[in-house]
């Protein structure tokens, strides 16, 4: 039956994230793989009262169908933050409620992508983006990173070359690696897509979580238009919600509603007006202070023990906020036979490799969450996996 | 820029029904156009308990990223249900759980068609489909439906003729008619099915909600794995969570799976709890013969009222469940215009057109809702629509 299955599926393998998301589930593990963020600053009591007041409030009204673009006052919410913050005008009529940023990916892709059309995307970048845009079989022209952000002079040259369709980047605390991109390729970003036809996907779902630095504009503020910026609740609020939001100009705009309704009519009202609801009974911001502090102890406490245990020639990086670290074993060492030494010692992570496009490098790299494990058990996991390096590399 | 946007978006229309929702929000209008189940039967105070004593129960856990299959107790008490109402065993691994049914119809095209595809759909049928279907580029080949169900002498040839890839109806109350696929029908559609290579996606929100006559099989009971059955919350609980599921042989399953993770990594996990709780601790069929005696009680005052009001020469369906019936106006009487006419009296509906693919006919067609208005506005609403089909007919 094989034959059947339309062409962007017929060879799909099943997705690593699932894989992690399941071994995450066995409570024996300690585990560094997962996106999660720690489940201790769920907002449960807040979200209890929420929902009955929302009921309250509005009671049937609530529980009905409701329109493609998503609730009206939690898009002014948005926009508001996105002025209070950085000064960026979006409309509310200009952002579109999604179930997670995620859909913001594919809703894009829809709306933009034929099959094989360019598309460029920071190698390594995120894994469940590479999982949405190849379900529209596009040409993969990847942009490597630094340590400041993505190449621009690569990116450059590309666009230059190539008439890419859209270039996807997560320029604060990207996930896998961790790096935030400087003003200087902010800024070279910017002007590299100005003079080009390339629409930019900014997603940004850590940026509310700097916890050391100064906060940084989204490169929307620069290019407007010609930007489309993702946006979640998943970081901020909680992610079994599946509430994120996608900002685009009305030309582009008016396409992702059209998907949006032909694909699932609108995003869960009920949550919306949930969500709405806490936001505006509560101090978000001393919310994600405290989550803040308590990522970068965490953050802290996994770099002391890294710089301890680690062979010396693992290197790694030094995230400003997030969720994530990344670290490079010497040239030659495989981090996915490290996964399989790691898992039998009790510690998993996501190896390197599929987080770039078409799986084409980084076999001697690997992700580090440092979000969703309190401290002590930071300290016994990192052990554990310094254990599993060292043996492998005593063993070449 | 409209050259860069992708060919299957390229020339969208706005959708009928997302102007649809929009009319029904004004409250000087009498619609009887949206899919709108009643506000009144929304279980508001058991929705409320249910979130608190769930949140109760299961804490941050609740919150947290989940499995993009859905959450297993809620699959199980589907597959359940299937058992004891049809004697149907459908495994919780073949259940999908989605945001609503129309997110289904999405995930199967997404599976299983390439651009140009054939693809066959009930004339008419569902317009939230179409939609769906349409962003896959397919090759309609229609279907026309007759009292007793889809025209199965069509169907035959059609799939002898053409490798059909999917077949979509809705047996039960079909939307936009009202038919319900006879006995008879079901067996044929079975069989023409059985001895193709078409995979039959038969949709079925309507289902729980008969109010006469005896309830029928699924015709995935038939044919098993040749089948792709679709089910929603939407008519049982209520729209605005956005909840449905879809049951597929572990084959296509395993594909379903993946491209839901690349989507939206999964349904929101927190609603799927929250119906789980409410639908454990309430009498769902006690609930469910409340809506069907006050639905039935519209239908019937929306059907005497169309006798005694309506010009002779348009008939009409008489539904045995589910939320529409379906008008027929003479020939060479356009329902476009009377549209026009009738919301200037402040009565609205769905035009034929739409429904049919590639609106290629049904121009003397209209859908009437009965689920979402009083009795007493059914009698003004249909003595307003009456009064402008008489004027519009007196000037022909």
């Amino acid at each position: 039956m094989d034959q059947r299955f339309a062409k962007r599926v017929r060879d799909t393998q099943k997705s690593f994230l699932q894989r992690v998301f399941k071994a995450a589930a066995d409570p024996e593990m300690i585990s560094f793989a997962g996106g999660f963020p720690h489940k201790k600053f769920f907002p449960v009591e807040e979200l209890k009262e929420a929902t009955v007041r929302m009921l309250d409030e509005h009671g049937a009204e609530a529980l009905q169908y409701s329109i493609a673009e998503g609730y009206l006052p939690l898009r002014e919410w948005i926009a508001q933050r996105y002025h209070e913050k950085y000064r960026i005008t979006v409309e509310p009529d200009e952002i579109l409620i999604t179930n997670g940023s995620q859909q913001g990916i594919d809703l894009i892709s829809r709306v933009m992508l034929d099959e094989g059309d360019p598309l460029s995307i920071e190698s390594p970048g995120y894994l469940g983006a590479l999982d949405a845009f190849s379900l529209y079989l596009p040409r993969y022209h990847a942009v490597s990173m630094e340590d400041d952000g993505v190449n621009t002079d690569m990116l450059k040259q590309i666009l230059k070359k190539t008439d890419v369709k859209l270039f996807y980047g997560v320029p604060n605390f990207q996930n896998p690696t961790g790096i935030t991109y400087s003003e200087k390729k902010r800024n070279e970003v910017a002007e590299i897509i100005g003079s080009s036809k390339t629409l930019f996907v900014e997603d940004d779902p850590y940026g509310e979580l700097r916890f050391m630095g100064d906060s940084l504009f989204p490169i929307k503020k620069l290019i407007g238009d010609r930007c489309v910026l993702l946006g979640s609740f998943s970081k901020i609020v909680a992610p079994s919600l599946r509430l994120g939001w996608m900002c685009a100009d009305r030309h582009i705009m008016k396409r992702l509603v059209n998907a949006k309704h032909a694909l699932d009519l609108h995003t869960a009202n009920f949550t919306q007006l949930i969500v709405y609801r806490y936001l505006v009974d509560n101090n978000i911001d001393d919310h994600l202070e405290t989550k803040r502090v308590a990522y970068l102890r965490q953050r802290n406490r996994m770099l002391e023990m890294i710089e301890e245990h680690f062979p010396k020639r693992v290197s790694f990086t030094r995230p400003e906020g997030g969720l994530f670290l990344w670290v490079t074993l010497p040239e030659g060492v495989s981090s996915l036979e490290l996964f399989d030494i790691a898992e039998g010692k009790r510690v998993l992570f996501v190896p390197g490799t599929p987080f770039y496009p078409d799986a084409s490098g980084g076999q001697n790299t690997l992700r580090l969450n440092f979000s969703n494990t309190d401290e002590k058990l930071i300290e016994t996991g990192i052990k554990r996996l310094a254990e599993a390096m060292h043996e492998m590399i005593r063993k070449l």
